[in-house]
């Protein structure tokens, strides 16, 4: 059934200050729609939300193990990472192990996100470097991926680089759609970034859920990179964040995933599906509301946390509650 | 007239990947509604974008002369500025000035926006003070008026303190309606923001740009702060912000104002006109994009810099150009 479209709210004092609309769908491996709001046939560009069905080529690649990697990696692979100091020195020894260093990430250099990480670059006299990236660790699979198959690494964001197709190839067979027919931008950090309909990027995470009719090797990798981001939470995003929280708070049912103008992933694999959804006016604080609302509507948010994530306060400059984000009644409220 | 809502776009590639929806009125002094687009009547929370009107009751009360200050206070206390090095040394001189200090400020502490200025502060092993908050010369202005009438500083963020009576009063005096009777929520920085329709908000500062039909002293006061704007504009926002820039290229023609949550408002003094936009989302970068169409349409955007702001680029981690922002061709594109 199709409905109306996701609405979050963000009150402040007596009235509803600003709102936010988006797109969402609950969708099986086999292309079912258990659920959507608005029109989940438009394409949208995935940006991050993707990333754990990017990590799939890496994973299936026998990379992981020729390297020694474990699910700290997997993790990363899959990772908007906040450029922590565990985020950071895993990398550079990712990069050591495949002999390669930060040098050959494409990915371009980004202050980390916290302030307090920032400062102490700052009192260190030191600069941020690629391995500082949010997505670096999604590169050094990209980068592992090359190595183990004998690729040039050099040029492997380039949309023709065999990493690039092969990333094509798993969402072609993962969503039923010809990927490499999908028109593309390029993401922030480099690589093209495919305009899917959201439908399809939610029956592709359905595929992660219950890779029960992919090939068994792809199969195993779906489930290697469930177990992983559940194992390793801090490694998919950092300290506070939304993924860390949720995906350590339910391991076996969710892993879920952000992107970048308000898209959100989610693999259910107790249930059997996917959720993909898109706030329209690319919004992370209304894309998290939503999230934890589909997944509370699905009956899989995890208690501990729960108000914090569904109605999530909004406090001043001194810490004082002055009003909430929420999903609107007539949403899902 | 009044026409569909304000549409800005956000393209990636082929791609409109995001999308923001807003509503704007330009209004005279009287109410005449000159343009508008989408629900004019609708409640907003004007937040920071209406402190050239909240300045008012500072200038207008002798304290700008009682106290020696100058352009650069009068600038301050209309800006949501970056805590940069002029505008903290600024704030604390004028403190001193008024036989305050940092203390007496209630705004809070928040970091200072630009990366560069957090990471000098942690080189020298410094944390910010309430200077540094973006209101602090705002707060600054209300302080001198609260010891320029012998009142109490204590509490003067509080709805029923003298300080935030006069904002009001001079509220329904520039936009004719009761503000009194306006519903409030609380602001970033702790003082009440008031539920305004759009159009009366419009409205009064369309009496700023117009300020004809106001008592005498009122009407210097706002001639007084629209010449500060102009001849200041850093100390209003500071490097590269958008209100700086397009202060500073317009004198005497376009004093304009950002707010949080989506929120901006503008002064045109050679048309006789006040301007106020809201993106329902929030989104500081679509309420940009819409107050430049709407100069650009309105005929007084500068030249310089016009397609920067009209069309501001969207780019990737390592710079390459990868959409751009716009507005939509069913709005004014």
């Amino acid at each position: 059934m199709s409905r109306g479209p996701v609405v979050i709210e963000v009150t402040r004092g007596p009235l509803v200050e600003s709102r936010h609309e988006g797109i969402a769908a609950v969708v099986k491996a086999d292309g079912t729609v258990v659920d959507s709001w608005g029109d989940i046939d438009a394409p949208i560009l995935p940006r991050s939300a993707n990333k754990p069905i990017q990590a799939m080529a890496f994973v299936e690649s026998g990379a992981v193990e020729r390297f020694g990697l474990g699910d700290e990696h997997v993790a990363l692979s899959c990772a908007s990472h906040s450029g922590e100091t565990r985020h950071v020195e895993t990398v550079r020894a990712w990069l050591q192990r495949i002999g390669l260093g930060e040098g050959d990430l494409e990915c371009g250099v980004h202050a980390p996100r916290l302030q307090t990480s920032i400062e102490a670059l700052a009192r260190e006299g030191l600069q941020p470097t690629p391995a500082f990236n949010n997505c670096s660790g999604k590169h050094s699979g990209f980068l592992s991926t090359a190595v183990h198959y004998g690729e040039p690494t050099k040029g492997y964001i380039k949309y023709d680089h065999p990493v690039q197709k092969r990333l094509r190839e798993v969402m072609t067979d993962l969503c039923g759609l010809d990927a490499d027919s999908f028109p593309h931008g390029i993401d922030g950090c480099g690589i093209p970034t495919l305009a899917t309909p959201l439908r399809s990027l939610a029956q592709a995470m359905g595929s992660m859920a219950d890779p029960s009719r992919l090939a068994s090797r792809r199969a195993d990798a779906a489930i290697r990179i469930r177990k992983a981001i559940n194992a390793e939470p801090f490694m998919v995003a950092g300290s506070g964040r939304f993924c860390t929280r949720i995906n350590e708070a339910a391991p076996g049912v969710i892993q879920v995933k952000t992107g970048a103008e308000g898209v959100f992933c989610g693999i259910l694999p107790t249930l059997g599906v996917g959720v993909a959804l898109k706030m329209w006016d690319g919004a992370a604080r209304a894309s998290e509301v939503a999230m934890a609302a589909l997944l509370h509507h699905l009956g899989v948010l995890p208690a501990a946390d729960r108000e914090a994530v569904l109605t999530p306060p909004v406090r001043n400059v001194v810490g004082l509650l002055v009003g909430e984000m929420r999903p609107a009644r007539s949403w899902l409220g």
